[in-house]
């Protein structure tokens, strides 16, 4: 086993390495974004009594899981659809200034990770549009990346790269994000 | 209550002024698209007997939900996989030149609110290729803008912006969009 | 019928036309990747009885469908979560050098075609990060194209295309994929 998995780290390096093309035109490494902003974003997750505080429910499970309780292990196969209030601090209670609409969903049996399509919305007098994320979250992580896939109105076109920070783990039922969105392409 | 939203409004506002470095070579704001194309698709919703005429299906619902009927308040939770005839106008019987496939959920317990990913695919004589779409869709909008994230094939590495019209929205069983798809980045 | 077909073909094919324009700056036809690589991963489906070995499970399904069984006809609505093993070469047994985690869905009555939304997730010594994909699959084609939408550690803000092609296909309960990942913007 050991060897087998010498030889496919091996593989990997070469084929790595030698796919790796000197092309200075297509290679280019920004150094900062061209902008920046870190927003919270409050998932509390609908429970079958929480109707009212909810913001998040789960829609799919697998064979052995249920709508009202996360599966086990790991909440594998659950799928989550989401409308959480974004705020500047890390207050639940702060007026929220946009909403991250969108899904989640657990999609490793040994530890907790997600996959997330989502949408940070903005509508308010100051600030209009939406930033577009997709990537994988690897929750037990301290940080870890998403995607900036596109974005619309004040975000035009943006890409870039949001790191998520579990800021809040409560009961299963609620969780805060720390998300750093650093755009490198702004137009 | 006002207070603290004042607060929210005007953190964002700093947060977002001060995060736009003035980068000459990273921004840039093209003036029109290099490739646009106004199409329109079809999308009627299985409910348990028209089997034979649906091009979409609900798969996935909230605990308070079901697969055949959509979900109150505001569909919150609904999750549709869709195979939709797209249009080059809005005759649900004009030839469809291609498919728009992939699923839409509803995300939002007040009003009606999507998220969206999909893709139009093109498989022609003329036009080959797909173009691949993700964001959120406020509903109740005149218009709004999806991400147009990807291409393949004749629109190979594509990126822009999905501008949605609802053109017909009836019974809670059809409803046509008009999608005007204006490309930034073509190769 | 086939009036309506041409009218509908040429219509679409003025509109592509006029919708080009000759923007010398943003039409850019790379002619080779920055960056290649070929890897596999591979897909057991979980059926009722195999809990240890699957690494994917059905989560949701249309109303005429369940969990441990594909829906008829095509599959059409079930929705898949996946956390498969990416080898180098396509024995299954060869030691994984990441994890292919996301979902797919079917999402076509008449034949196989599915929706993929997943990351390539790199966690070695050697590589580091992930490669995000989304886009249709058009299963019953012997190679299809993804887009690669972002990246993120060692493919920090990439795109750029995945070919698939099915290298096995066995019983309902095993897939096996080859994915030629072609990068375009390399960082």
């Amino acid at each position: 086993m050991a060897a087998t998995e010498l030889v496919s780290a091996l593989l990997l390096f070469l084929l790595i390495c030698s796919s790796d093309i000197s092309s200075g035109e297509k290679t280019r490494r920004p150094r900062q974004p061209c902008k920046r902003l870190v927003l919270y974003f409050h998932d509390i997750l609908y429970n079958g009594k929480n109707a009212q505080n909810a913001t998040s429910a789960i829609v799919a499970s697998p064979a052995w899981g249920d709508k009202t309780t996360l599966a086990v292990p790991n909440r594998f196969g659950d799928v989550v659809v989401f409308d959480d209030p974004i705020t500047v601090d890390n207050n639940f209670r702060s007026a929220p200034v946009g909403r991250a609409q969108g899904f989640y969903l657990y999609d490793k049996k040994e530890i907790l990770t997600a996959w997330f399509g989502f949408s940070f919305v903005f509508n308010s007098t100051r600030l209009k549009g939406a930033i577009n994320f997709a990537g994988a979250d690897d929750i037990m992580k301290n940080t870890r990346d998403l995607s900036v896939v596109g974005g619309t109105g004040d975000f035009f076109m943006t890409r870039g790269i949001a790191t998520l920070m579990t800021d809040a783990f409560e009961d299963d039922r609620y969780f805060r994000l720390r998300v750093d969105v650093k755009l490198y392409e702004c137009y």
